[in-house]
């Protein structure tokens, strides 16, 4: 049996969540809220599984959540999709992103992926018979480098994906930022896949910059986000896609005979609850809080604090703390100390090494002040 | 933009929803029932959501239900089947399916299908680069031709996908079939997908001869079900796999990027749920009654009935009431007569059309005797 993915292994949110489990470590690695969402969430699943609503929805997803999503996105960033044509409900964010990836890119395309990025996104591309061509990010600031992407642009590439806030670095993209993409893209056929799963989690009166708020990008571009993240079930695997109607043709082409359709009474269930915007513009004042905290607590540390600038993940230097590599660090900590992180050379392609490490602050108070009264120590 | 699928449409199963919905028809069409499952089952999601089962699961699914996964099997088909390494819980059967060929079927590789077959499969090898080789069943009995099979096995043949009890024409595979299917494939490096989503619906005590049953087929097989079908909850898009360690580890580095992880509510409902093995054990009976029911209320119309082994499926044979082709006479009897069903032409690559169509009886006896009214009178 030869692999179609010889060089990947389990994904490190696997390995490390399994290793925090074992050795009973606070698990600030893998990303996911360890509090309960809104129950009345939880009683609108219930009371649609009681209303019958079990069996296959419409391929594309119910109507109402597709319309919830197209207003949202329309009041938010000024972009009307049609719900019928434009969104898609995915089986969360990474199915989303697999499907945009095997619906547009042909064997042989080249697609720009910046450096560090998701681990899904590299082999999902391979799965494509296509090559992915890594830019790095800025060393240090982890901003996009513009004149290294559009270097790497030839006349192979068929994509590029982005991801704003930013996993793991936790760097936003500016207005600026969006428009020197715009402006780069526009004489080029380059598709946008842009990776927005994190898009109510931006602090200090930042605004989340959606592709969708640039026309000239929205028009060539899938943009990705996640119930799970935002309303803290992680584990109900749903997510949305929104694309201009031809590009959202292919998805569903392949969409139908990859899940074909999904979960039907989560779907009634976030339609009932997306009605109320307060949870998602609260958020980020929610995680902000928690931001804070886990920074004050860490000030008094000798760990490297990183910018947040969002995201549930702040970043820190390891290197006047320890002479470990990252991965052997992050073991140490959570088989040692009890408070499991993810490294950052796990999103790289060449596993490069900075002594940085990656902590989920989507966590009870007290789970933070838990973990940071076992950092403090170090 | 240049399609990945530019030979494909909507799926038959939205497009034929559609319509039915639009015209109020009785939907025979898509395979799914529009009955409920038993309480009990929505009970334990609620009292999951509850208990705080809303963030991840591990990565192949909750430990108790692919433990329940590896029980059922060793119980009904002998084979023990290691639920940490070789049981994986899906988001559905489809996903399964694709998730398998992604993960062992290589660029320039061949699969086999045995036509007709479900809709999916095809799209499948394509998007794997690979190309489909498709066999046709026994013409009017719908049997595997293994002469056939043999003859179109060449050494870029990775994998050959089967189906039993069969969707759309409800036959069967023996015990003999298996063996003989095992016998061709043993000198070879061919590898089986197993499709068994409807493994409890067969009729007049035949047993369904799972692939897991076979140790020679077992070592090389994806063996796919659904508890969609099985539990009456088709929109809960939860499904399972079970192979070898050695597939089983390829095709988690595929699922890990395609959706990660399976729904974490309804994964601890189901495992709760599957303690008890009599609404699985009883599933035969159940649906025999309504095959019979059917049947007999077909009896009197000027339809042929095609034999029906298993499956929720009955074909019959439309050439003595209509001259229409397939999807004309479906689309006719959905709009003027107010009845949904499938044209078996959709299951054929080349549309091959037979005057045949297909009707689900996985409905209320209620919704069955509506149809049968309107039917009889043609
Ligand atoms: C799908 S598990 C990974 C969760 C996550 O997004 C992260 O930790 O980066
Ligand atoms: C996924 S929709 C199709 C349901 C089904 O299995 C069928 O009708 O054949």
């Amino acid at each position: 049996l030869v692999s179609r993915l010889p060089t990947v292994g389990t994904t490190i949110f696997t390995v490390m969540s399994a290793l925090a489990t074992k050795h009973k470590a606070v698990n600030l690695g893998q990303g996911f809220p360890d509090f309960e969402c809104d129950p009345a969430l939880l009683s609108h699943v219930s009371d649609a599984m009681r209303s019958g609503h079990n069996q296959y929805p419409p391929m594309p997803g119910i109507a109402p959540l597709r319309e919830a999503i197209a207003s949202k996105i329309a009041a938010l960033h000024g972009h009307q999709y049609s719900a019928s044509d434009e969104i898609t409900i995915t089986a969360g964010a990474t199915q989303a992103i697999i499907t945009c990836i095997l619906a547009v890119v042909h064997p042989g395309d080249e697609v720009i992926v910046l450096d560090p990025c998701y681990d899904s996104y590299v082999p999902n591309i391979a799965l494509a018979g296509a090559t992915a061509v890594r830019v790095p990010l800025v060393a240090g600031t982890f901003r996009p480098d513009f004149d290294k992407i559009s270097a790497a642009i030839t006349p192979r590439t068929r994509a590029i994906i982005i991801n704003t806030p930013h996993n793991p670095s936790a760097s936003v993209w500016s207005k600026e930022d969006m428009l020197t993409l715009q402006a780069i893209l526009e004489p080029t056929q380059v598709l946008l896949i842009s990776d927005e799963v994190y898009e109510h989690m931006v602090f200090d009166g930042q605004e989340h910059q959606s592709a969708a708020r640039f026309p000239k990008l929205a028009a060539r571009a899938f943009v990705v986000s996640s119930f799970g993240k935002t309303y803290h079930v992680t584990g109900w695997k749903i997510g949305t896609v929104a694309a201009p109607a031809s590009l959202m043709a292919e998805f569903r082409k392949v969409h139908q005979f990859n899940v074909f359709s999904v979960n039907t009474p989560m779907q009634h269930a976030l339609a009932r609850y997306m009605v109320d915007p307060a949870p998602y513009l609260e958020l980020p004042a929610f995680y902000q809080r928690k931001r804070d905290l886990f920074r004050r607590g860490m000030s008094g540390s000798r760990f490297k604090l990183l910018p947040c600038e969002g995201t549930y993940f702040q970043c820190v230097d390891i290197s006047s703390v320890s002479d470990l590599n990252e991965t052997q660090f992050c073991q140490w900590l959570t088989t040692e100390v009890g408070v499991a992180a993810i490294p950052l050379s796990a999103f790289y392609g060449d596993s490069f090494d900075q002594g940085v490490v990656r902590f989920c602050f989507a966590k009870q108070d007290s789970t933070l002040q838990a973990a940071l009264e076992k950092l403090s120590k170090l």
